[in-house]
């Protein structure tokens, strides 16, 4: 099947762009000698997981428990969970899921890392806990400094759970265009990071995992060499915002845009207007617009739940008619893939394979 | 099972509080006379449907051919598609689906209607057509006026097309939040219809069916008198954006909000400042962010895909601790529910049933 056949809108990979991505990275990391473990929170894909695997990838990162226990069903191991699983029930489906696969988990609560020792212990299990150090971020993990050591020790005392290492994580800095600012960003992170692992090694506790970076922060990540993996997730498919960003030499990130919203026109009412059937349940709006791909000076707006509207920046006509067929870029991936059953994937505009995003929807 | 026993994020339905709002709804349809016809791209589940028809309403809306497929399946009849469906091959599913219930649709668009008329007569069925007019939306729809009825007499003078009637429809006044304004934003928009209603009727076709409205307008659309049906959708559950609209005599509509997100404390780093499991994955932003039931002077912030951050106004210390749950009510409820897979229907607190999303994700 071609891809001007199939109905709309849909969700597209261009495949051979996504395994040049993974093949990039696989590069950057290897070159600095630094792990490299995918976020899969970006593409909610056993297959895309499997892919970054076999290039290298040491494991994967998962945003919640519900993301971690679906992969590990089908077969990915070592995966980290990168943010704290809270309360009795979550814990225990956490320990579940470690029959399955090596899942380690971040914390950065006292009582939290009390409940995760007596429920392993229950379990009779051991579980591999780090502690979540806010570097900058201004979300989940304790203060950097002496917190982060009390809380390792915490840990490594427990007979149940092993201290693991830190992770330090700046999202907000990932977009930052000018990549001068954004290097002394992740300087300024990466310092505070450094100052706690120091804290917690003066108490005696080896920080083997240092984990963090993204893809937009990773050319200073790998280069300051602080870090012993790190977490990229959007370099896979790349959302539009990420285009906007400059690189170190170069103008934009060396990344490929490999997903895609294929849509087409159903109304043109007016010249200047015309109406696809992509719209907020097609494509998130968190990061802004999607992109018009090939139609120099075309812009998109929101027109509901359903709908795009689409218009010339100078107010002409715009060059499609009903029925038409285009592609859009998203804003940002990882909540666009979400709004998504499956993956269509393309090589040279001829459908090869259905990928599920299998973990769409697992916020639990 | 009690509420505070469910895992977090999830999506909770106050099952008496929606059967009092469709009562309400019914109720003020019944005293203005005009049929009620709600729009399923709100809700998206069939039982919630069917309470509809049982408490009056003729049938639904859907914005999609992908919901009408998934409704009619499950027993829905009388189904109207609000917006134009293009292409041969969804115009073949369009036919299908008639196998299953009525289905009407709407066009704006010569080509539209040639190939409806075609494939109709290919499959040997009747197809009922509304004329879409744009009264103000600016969105799909022919201009008011003689357009409307040169496509109302191409629909009718096909074999296997019946015109039906027109729609008209302006989804962005519903939460103008005066309601002496959006009175007249209404009646705007309603003489638009009324003299293109003239224009058809003119050209020797009655205009059965006149179908527009929504739940922001629907005092003023009932009031007038000028629509044979209204398509209120989001009064069943109420965005908390709509609880800041005047109502005629009102400080606020007469629906209660019935839709909430369950979602819990998983980390609480400083005092000022709590992390809930429940981010962009789990509440819609394009109608802003979801509000905090029960704390007053606690705000919500989006805090990436996975978590939202909690704040006093005051900047002083969040009554909440890790583990602590809490409610949100969706900014916007349409969006919001297609982020999930299943309503977790309560009474008094207790889980009383848990209903699909059934046109979750069915864009196409």
């Amino acid at each position: 099947m071609k891809t001007a056949e199939l109905d709309t809108p849909v969700l597209t990979v261009d495949a051979d762009a996504l395994d040049r991505n993974i093949a990039r990275m696989k590069d950057m990391t290897e070159t600095a000698g630094i792990s490299y473990r995918p976020h899969a929170k970006t593409h909610k894909s056993a297959t895309v997981a499997r892919k970054q695997i076999d290039a290298g990838a040491i494991g994967v990162c998962c945003a919640k428990l519900g993301e971690a226990e679906v992969l590990a069903s089908e077969g990915i191991d070592n995966i980290l969970i990168t943010t704290p699983v809270v309360g009795e029930s979550k814990i225990s489906r956490l320990l579940a899921a470690r029959n399955q696969a090596r899942v380690a988990v971040v914390a950065d609560n006292v009582e939290n890392i009390n409940m995760l020792g007596s429920i392993a212990q229950l379990a009779g299990k051991m579980l591999d806990v780090l502690v979540e150090v806010d570097i900058g971020q201004g979300r989940c993990g304790v203060p950097p400094g002496p917190e982060a050591a009390r809380l390792a020790q915490m840990i490594a005392g427990h007979p149940c759970l092993n201290f693991a290492g830190l992770q330090g994580y700046q999202g907000k800095i990932q977009m930052t265009v000018d990549p001068a600012e954004r290097a002394a960003q992740t300087e300024t992170g990466l310092d505070k990071l450094a100052a706690t692992i120091s804290e917690v090694e003066n108490a005696g506790l080896p920080v083997d995992i240092r984990t963090g970076g993204g893809t937009g922060t990773a050319p200073f990540d790998l280069d300051r060499g602080l870090l012993t993996e790190i977490q990229t997730g959007s370099y896979v498919f790349m959302d539009s915002r990420y285009g906007g960003i400059g690189w170190p030499g170069a103008n934009a990130p060396p990344f490929e845009n490999a997903l895609f919203i294929l849509t087409a026109v159903v109304s043109k009412p007016v010249p200047d207007r015309v109406i696809i059937d992509a719209g907020l349940k097609s494509a998130s709006n968190d990061h802004g617009v999607p992109a018009v791909v090939g139609i120099k000076g075309c812009v998109f707006e929101f027109g509901g739940d359903e709908h795009g509207i689409l218009r010339m920046k100078d107010g002409g006509e715009v060059p499609l008619d009903v029925g038409d067929k285009l592609q859009l870029v998203p804003s940002h991936c990882d909540t666009t893939i979400n709004l998504y059953d499956q993956y269509i994937v393309l090589k040279d505009n001829k459908v090869v394979d259905v990928w599920p995003v299998d973990t769409r929807g697992r916020v639990q």
